[in-house]
């Protein structure tokens, strides 16, 4: 129970960041080096991510399953970039059941290798291809530097493998994958995320190319939302998934892989998250509406308390994700401020004078004070009226995010003009790059920002490169990240 | 794909059963020690119990959550008889991000310890009573001799953890979620199991009494199905769970844990299945009906695949699973032996005559030959004769298994009548019981034999003990178990 605000933005947005998610009982800290347990409100929160994500994966024609937690160390060894960029991040099992390993297990921190072992036993022919599978799991990268959701030791994500008969094909289901992310980003999360490709420095260990959806938190700071990797034949040359082409000969089949994680809950936080707590987008919000009954006198509770539930079990019935707050012990500017904190996107309030005329109060989220409350709803078409509020407040989370993230974003054509904006209001830098990893390196040392992606839109004729001076084939976007 | 049948059940059981899932491609055997693959159809398989049971769980007022995988070795020693229970089957991280770690973390086998601990940091007052929380996980036990679903080193599961005021809350809680177990398992997957109690050397390490639902399999042998465990005070002293009672007084909570794992999978398979393989209940098959298009001459091909299309476009939008198989380079007949293999609960066939008649064919999975075939079905309210045959195949699974259980179920008087029942037609036996554990020990070695449960129904008034011939107080029932 909220006690005390969180601490505004403005004096420690890191700490905002951890109030917030302590305070509203999203996740809490564990006795566990780097672990987090998530909470009910926040599993819930996952959950709905989830179910979103999911969803949009059976629609394009992909199928769950589930592989093993451990993975033989020798796996990891057989693609060499892939196993060089996870080695200082294992979890290592060196003992089951009393006994020391022959070979130690590692706990999966991605599961490229084992997925690539068994579909080489099940890929003989194009007639199996394609093999469109995703994983819901756990993994474990052992950070040293953890935060709540963004980063943390295990953390949950969905992890899609696909194989396909051509590199065309592999390709179109890499940047399928990224389109499905952001239609789920923008739509449900209302997170208007930028899609582009990785730079080599930037990109997963064993790709070939790696894609990316950038988000632009409150801070200005950039979050990588969720990615999808064209791996090539790396994977299946390590792996040895060869099939039968039409023409009938053996070929190595060309793989993708692709997740979100959830980190994503951390991007829903920061993007839409005020001095006031979480604002959380209604078509992911574990609670859409909570009816807040009002009463001064003993003898007014039980008709509005039992109005409430009234009006609580219409939206129930129209599908919408309502609570009544009937705590006894507790008034109604602290209840208010609870779920303000809690983020639930709109409040119904119900006091005396409602019930006589049959009526609600609704009071939105997103516009705080006077201006987003809306008197008089009546009761009849009351969850009609929900319905059409709640996608009124989603519509303006994405474009008020939008108009966020474009007055956030500055062009950049000098090194200095850079790092001034960088210094000042920071947020995302548009350049022109023709510059090397070793360029990138430096500039990520001096300044902390990196290339976030070379984004699909935007990319022009041209130019003169920020860095370098050299002629420029390619706009980057360059941002300090979580 | 399907080329070859299974194994008759009576030629050997158990190879049956292992044919059965990889055949049907439910799961298959991975490189990793103990560990399995789930494959799709298995998978989604799977996903329907846990949505079945998930919706139960909210519906009674439990709300998931998620904890660390890892746990400190520490934890678990802090509950004598669970460190005891447990031991033995530990997978133990002891390195992480190229260090040796201080202190081993045990990858969870079950979380008591770890979810204990947490409540002890959240709960305060009798106001955050009762704590209903579920979490759907993995968990890890270093199992010696490992079966696919049945018996792996990796496994699937929800457990459930609750803290209560009091005892009598807690003992109801414990009695209640068996109560769901047993609706799910009765009504989603036709499965007539038995409630009881287990006894003293089958109870959870660390419990105060643990109860179970015991399913009969189709050679006669038990598998329990499903576990909910009263806790007493046990874990709340191990971890400090402690909260101030109405009357202000410090007290300890009291606490339950119930699972049901992906075991279960394997009790949907050996209470069903015979000699074609799978037959899976209505209510939780991937797909509840297959459409197959039967053509001889290439002229039909096209007319009944689109007919076939459109009834299966008509059932989807019913909300019934259906899939069109209308792979060209097979048989119908393969078809028939490969979806009745997969257990499809319903095929409907639809050839030239049956698009001129405007009809389908009904062939029901666990009805085979003529008789269970329907002819002429019109396609004129094909959805609601899909349903209804889909209820009634549900209905007849749960009688057909419940008249198997009653038949297989025989009472012993002596333990010489109780070896020749099991060393003849085996299955359930029903005893009076006042032996102790030592007897029991005694009688497993000797026949395979345990208690599965003192049920909760037939409990009478007292008879002989079959074994000691002491006054018997308890009815128990006996069997080989998986």
């Amino acid at each position: 129970m909220a006690e005390k605000g969180v601490t505004p933005r403005a004096e420690d947005y890191s700490r905002w960041y951890t109030d917030v998610v302590q305070k509203t009982e999203l996740a809490d800290y564990s006795p566990v080096r780097g672990c987090m347990v998530i909470r009910p409100y926040g599993y819930t929160l996952w959950e709905n991510v989830r179910d979103g994500l999911d969803r949009r994966f059976k629609e394009t024609g992909h199928v769950n399953a589930y592989f093993p937690l451990f993975i033989p160390m020798s796996f990891l060894q057989k693609e060499a970039e892939h196993v060089e960029g996870f080695a200082p991040e294992l979890a290592v099992v060196t003992h089951g059941g009393g006994k020391e390993l022959d070979e130690p297990l590692v706990v999966r921190p991605t599961s490229e290798t084992i997925i690539g072992h068994m579909y080489s036993q099940w890929i003989k022919s194009y007639r199996d291809l394609p093999l469109l599978i995703n994983q819901w799991a756990n993994v474990v990268r052992w950070e040293m530097r953890t935060r709540l959701f963004l980063r943390t030791t295990e953390f949950l994500w969905q992890e899609g493998h696909t194989a396909h008969a051509t590199e065309q094909e592999a390709v179109e289901e890499t940047i399928r994958m990224l389109g499905v992310y952001t239609d789920f980003a923008v739509n449900d999360a209302a997170i208007p995320v930028i899609q582009g490709r990785k730079s080599e420095r930037e990109k997963f260990a064993g790709a070939v190319n790696s894609y990316t959806i950038e988000a632009m938190m409150g801070n200005g700071w950039a979050l990588q939302s969720g990615t999808s990797h064209f791996l090539g034949q790396n994977f299946a040359k390590a792996f040895d998934i060869k099939f039968l082409n039409q023409s009938n000969e053996l070929d190595w089949a060309w793989t993708t892989s692709w997740g979100v994680s959830t980190r994503f809950v951390g991007a829903i936080i920061m993007a839409h998250g005020d001095d006031q707590g979480l604002i959380l987008p209604p078509k992911l919000a574990p609670y859409q509406a909570v009816v807040v009954p009002i009463w001064r006198k003993d003898n007014e509770r039980a008709g509005v308390m039992e109005y409430g539930e009234r009006v609580a079990q219409t939206l129930k019935a129209a599908g919408i994700r309502v609570k009544v707050d009937g705590r006894e012990e507790l008034s109604a500017g602290f209840k208010f401020n609870d779920w303000e904190m809690r983020g639930v996107p709109l409040r119904i309030e119900v006091g005396p004078r409602d019930v006589e005329q049959n009526a609600v109060v609704f009071a939105r989220r997103d516009i705080p004070g006077k201006e987003g409350k809306t008197f008089g709803v009546s009761v009849d078409g009351v969850a009609q009226a929900t319905q059409d509020m709640l996608d009124t407040i989603q519509a303006a989370m994405l474009e008020r995010a939008t108009t966020f993230r474009e007055a956030n974003t500055r062009t950049a054509r000098s090194y200095d003009e850079f790092k001034q904006i960088l210094e000042g209001e920071g947020g995302f830098i548009r350049v022109h790059w023709a510059g090397t990893g070793e360029d990138e390196d430096r500039i990520k040392e001096e300044t902390k920002a990196t290339i976030r992606c070379f984004p699909f839109d935007g990319q022009g004729d041209g130019g003169t490169c920020f860095y370098t001076g050299k002629p420029a084939k390619e706009v980057a976007i360059f941002a300090r990240a979580y």
